[in-house]
């Protein structure tokens, strides 16, 4: 039996565009297919977050299920399409909406999904019912095929159910997050889930990057023995053939990327789908000489041509020279043109209007915040000039303590950083250089600082504050944390007033890239 | 029997501070009680979003209950107290987590909500278990008291099970966000319950303002024939007393205040709470001379006293007159005194700086956004010189649509309008003025404009489109909405791309004050 694994990258909300990619691979692979299956929730996209439910959706989706079923049909033989979307269910005059895994083939059946997750970024238990039922479909020659959805596969229930049906080939479609996971932890966890089952196990994963959340594929394929017998891709749309009877025979050595590397691919589709299904060609980033910037300039790089970067530092008097001679290296290194403009003169413009109209000296935080924000305006003037997106080069550790300013270095339409401590940044900018100097040495090894007053360095040890701050910031009580992290437990109390105190920072933030379980803004919702 | 329905304000996440209220409340009570009630969560006050199985927290309120119930031994009478609060049972090495109505007595028992509810800003389903069983609780002579919790009045099954367990009087312990329900509303669905169990009903429901979520109050109580017999106090505090053996004795007649009145009353505390729990004692606002902005004003001068109040108008060459004098006139009513400057050399300042470093000459939306943008800058330099809470003017309709200017007019701490629609924004200006002219009449009746560019008006027509664009918003199909609604297919289409194009904004804002069922941000995820 051949098995065509369509691991494609779809558009959430966008019925039409995923229809119309879903038929072009059923035209395209047809011929070379017994079996071709789609990820969790191909014909909607994923996440749809409060729009599950949305009857027009639905119908869009109930139409576009009869199209395929035609089309399949029509092509005369006995091919079987195995894709997820939205279903609906009419009993009396109440609706139920179900995460279904349409099995089309002569007739059109359905498995709904039982493990509706409520958690993180995924609500399906507040808009979907959960399906009644583990049940197997037909397959040529008398075989029988098993179908979960997503979370079905963690409840060793549902697996023992559908083990009791004997299935030959199980087939999950999913639509799994990427939350910092490696190749090698996925396919252990895959592992576990086809020794409970027995069967042939295949694994469908729903692959591109949704606001922010990247979905990483991986989709793969396991013996009756628990053999791996595909080499996954990740972070890419991939259409793979696989025949069930030679299962195992060719395949030899599994890949498994480095951390950094797979972080790195990641953060590119998340960056990349961002930008194209958003329909914005050009990137607004304000380069300071210092880490963040320099990691999103080379992301920023490799994502779009250099003619649609739009890099711009801009001094006071308290930048210092070494941060000019540091951006411009970087800028060249990356081969990217880089603008210079001093906002020393909008700067004491804000210091005459205070003087003026607000009778009062700008001085202090005023003084350092209005700087960020003259920044900040530049950069979405550039970004309304170019229909362009402005990153915010906010790191994880700076977000939870506050220390970034709202309207100012906080702006942007996509945060990549801000789900990475302030240790991983570093570990990150060494690993980029591995092969290369991209960005420069002298970035790396100085001292982070906001250059928004004389002298001013970050008031925090990062080497030291950056674990315990992201513990805080998911509500780690201090008292607790001082058990096992370093520093003396009122260090700790500060810690954890200013993560407190910054929350409101956290609220107004651009969307982040989802990389670890638990993130800033996605599908979280901290308290007071 | 005496009860004493204690409708305190609680600080989420603050046990200390709850506690210390509730001790409070029972000393000065006990005397003249046989039952004290407090409400759902009153220990640990409400929403608590992703902290609600907090361990620390959950530790704090254990270490709570025992010193209540020491406290109410200690006085030597049979008197019961009924609060909320999370507890933790331990079964093997795992912990669940409860919605509970601590019962304190001569012992401590406890009722777990059974109906944890998954919508809006209560995600109780994510972090807590269900409660197994409905229960009575012994009071004297033999009497019994059955408890409920939120959302467990919804279930007809819970209901029934309670009522034949026939307990004499039912206490349900609420914490109900305001989302514009009248007082006649509310009353109507607390008959229901009653109805359904026909015993004596008590409704104790939180009051208070969190984070832009509104807690009415409303505590109230029922006869077992279901006649009210007891006027509820909404949107404060309020320690009433109830004997039961009088019951409906000396109850004459419910006063419904009318629905402006109401909403009024929400925002106040909604905005009074939120400085007040983020101890901010200065509001910060952008007077523009428009209807948004002027009620904004008047929601200020109700909630602190005039010199806490930092209004400046800021106009540029592009505000008419008539802004300047409808603004002076305005801040006159209330007593405000009205900063005014000009920004127009800020602007000139940054058209510099675009043909000078941009190359470019600053014009079209960048030039519009840009004066938007230096007026955030300038609240902001004020509120940071203060420590002051900026007011966001903006109203639902302009945020759905996204007529507004990130970190420009969309800035702020707190949007008290957001939640309103641009049509009953007018509404409410008018039932302001109904007593006095409080805002002047011109600014009612002038036509609105953000005054970016010469002769600019909204290009909306308010009247005909606020109610479509807030079923767009939620996701409304325009196909569908066309057979309810005025305008042609094609305007619907349009409004529809402009709303879906503008929930980045959305994502962005400052927390919007709840007032309807479906709120920006508050309980709320839009998708793509």
């Amino acid at each position: 039996m051949k098995v065509t694994l369509a691991q494609i990258n779809t558009h959430a909300g966008d019925v039409e565009k995923n229809l119309q990619k879903i038929k072009n691979t059923i035209s395209q692979y047809a011929s070379q297919s017994d079996l071709i299956v789609f990820p969790e929730m191909a014909l909607c996209g994923a996440p749809l977050y409060d729009f599950q439910n949305q009857l027009a959706l639905v119908l869009q989706q109930e139409k576009g299920i009869k199209e395929i079923h035609h089309m399949v049909n029509a092509l005369g033989k006995n091919l079987m399409v195995v894709l997820g979307a939205i279903q609906r269910e009419e009993k009396g005059n109440q609706s139920s909406y179900y995460n279904s895994a349409v099995v089309i083939g002569k007739d059109i059946s359905s498995y709904h999904k039982q493990q509706l997750p409520n958690q993180g970024i995924k609500n399906e238990a507040r808009y979907l019912s959960s399906g009644a039922e583990m049940k197997v479909f037909p397959l040529p020659q008398g075989k029988k095929l098993g179908v979960l959805i997503g979370e079905d596969a963690n409840s060793p229930e549902l697996l023992a159910q559908l083990k009791d049906q004997n299935p030959d080939l199980v087939v999950r479609i999913n639509s799994a997050p990427f939350e910092g996971e490696s190749s090698g932890q996925r396919i252990q966890k895959l592992q576990a889930i086809q020794k409970a089952l027995r069967s042939n196990f295949i694994e469908l994963n729903q692959v591109g990057g949704e606001g922010g959340i990247i979905f990483d594929g991986g989709s793969t394929a396991f013996t009756t023995e628990g053999k791996l017998l595909h080499q996954p891709t990740r972070f890419k749309e991939a259409i793979d053939l696989i025949d069930t009877e030679t299962f195992g025979s060719d395949f030899s050595s599994l890949e498994t990327p480095a951390y950094y590397d797979e972080l790195l691919s990641a953060m590119q589709l998340g960056l990349k789908d961002y930008l194209e299904k958003n329909k914005i060609s050009d990137l607004v980033i304000g380069v300071s000489g210092g880490i963040d910037s320099a990691i999103d300039l080379y992301l920023a790089a490799q994502a779009v041509s250099p003619e649609h970067i739009h890099a711009i530092y801009m001094p006071t008097a308290f930048n210092s020279p070494l941060s000019l001679e540091l951006s411009q290296k970087l800028a060249e290194n990356l081969g990217i043109s880089l603008q210079i403009g001093t906002i020393q003169p909008l700067l004491e413009e804000y210091e005459t209007f205070a003087d003026k109209v607000l009778n009062r000296p700008l001085e202090g935080v005023s003084h350092e915040n209005i700087q960020a924000r003259i920044r900040g305006n530049i950069l979405m003037n550039i970004a309304n000039d170019y229909r362009a997106l402005v990153l915010n080069n906010s790191n994880k550790t700076e977000l939870a303590l506050g220390y970034g300013t709202l309207y100012g270095d906080l702006i942007g339409g996509l945060c990549p950083l801000g789900d990475l401590k302030k240790t991983t940044v570093y570990a990150l900018a060494k690993h980029i250089n591995k092969e290369k100097e991209w960005i420069p040495q002298g970035i790396i090894e100085r001292k982070a600082s906001a250059e928004l007053r004389e002298g001013q360095v970050d008031p925090f040890d990062y080497e030291r504050d950056a674990d315990v701050v992201d513990a805080l910031l998911w509500g780690g009580d201090p008292q607790t944390l001082a058990e096992t992290y370093p520093g003396d437990s009122d260090h700790l109390s500060e810690l954890a007033q200013r993560v407190k105190r910054a929350r409101f920072k956290a609220k107004q933030l651009p969307p982040v890239l989802k990389l670890t379980p638990q993130t800033i803004g996605q599908g979280t919702q901290l308290p007071y």
